[in-house]
């Protein structure tokens, strides 16, 4: 039996299409489940009992006679693109490759995918005093890791290897929108030169 | 030539922990240069320059004629990792405990640690105004993250799979000290019980 593959998502969320953008480059279907997470959609009882008991999207859904749901972006990122050439081979490059996508996850997408969430989205007059406390402080953090980004890239084609990897995927998601957030991508040329040769790449998908 | 490593770390960074007992485990000698986070030690410029433009620790050094620095706590304990039972082989069990490493650092490092450094370390008094008025959202946070590990284990021994691998390492780091952020283990027999086994394993090693 094929294993087939559903993905729960939501157009808007940069972590969904990190696992569109591998699917396709990888030229795997995938059928699409859709959630308004603006609506509390992926809270109810339902969908933390049978989908996801975090509350998130993305979800890939894996189906081969059982079912099987795997929650986080670059985990399903990762179970799409296992023994392909996304995942480099060697030892050394393979952790290299995890080193991006962790940093992704703890220094990137809580400061660019959460302004542009909060400004884009959510819109400014609507935040809570809280988050309007933590708009500076993201702005800052997500400055930082883009300069790392841009510095890392002033050497290199992509971010951890000679070729494209999930490392790729998972920071362009959030970065060739991250000007929705105010992120002012001028200042980056060597990412703006990254985001030309990914949108580049054989069969490459743009977010919805 | 044989590998040898070198670990930049702070003895207090439950980060740098895990990769301890990545090594202790998996019987790998590690050399230690130690730094002192709460004085910048790591964001020296030579730090920068040398060991990682992130200004984090731990990094660590891979030494085999060239000199490699992997930061991110997760993936050096994949490099150490590669190859040993600590990693699953089969595709899923591999990216399903990717996912709950993901998980540690979106969930509950920023806020489980995150509480321990700031209470424990820094102390409340010393906190600015910005840090304060986080501690509520991070402690329901960080008490999310530990309710949804404890309902996790209550049908598991190990958080990924049936044997311990690098997801219990991650996660282990900071939950088993959590009470030094405040949070109170009582409320979660689970984990408890969980933490017990991982102290039981073969050359478990205690946080200095």
């Amino acid at each position: 039996m094929t294993e087939t593959y559903t993905l729960h998502e939501d157009p808007r969320s940069g972590n969904c299409y990190k696992i569109k953008l591998t699917a396709a480059l990888l030229g795997i279907p995938l059928a699409i489940q859709q959630y308004d997470i603006m609506r509390g959609e992926t809270r109810t009882p339902e969908f933390l009992a049978s989908i996801n008991p975090n509350g998130r999207i993305p979800v890939l859904q894996i189906t081969d006679g059982e079912e099987r749901f795997l929650p986080e972006s670059n985990a399903a990122c990762w179970y799409l693109a296992s023994g392909s050439q996304l995942i480099p081979g060697d030892r050394y490059e393979q952790a290299n490759m995890l080193r991006w996508m962790f940093f992704e996850q703890y220094n990137h997408e809580p400061n660019v995918a959460t302004l542009r969430f909060w400004l884009y989205f959510v819109g400014e007059a609507n935040l809570s005093k809280e988050q309007r406390g933590l708009i500076m402080a993201k702005r800052v953090a997500g400055e930082a890791a883009l300069q790392l980004m841009d510095q890392h890239l002033a050497t290199r084609d992509f971010m951890a290897y000679g070729a494209v990897t999930l490392a790729d995927i998972a920071l362009f998601a959030y970065t060739h929108v991250a000007e929705e957030g105010g992120f002012g991508l001028g200042d980056y040329p060597n990412i703006r030169s990254w985001i030309a040769r990914i949108e580049a790449l054989p069969n490459f998908v743009p977010m919805a």
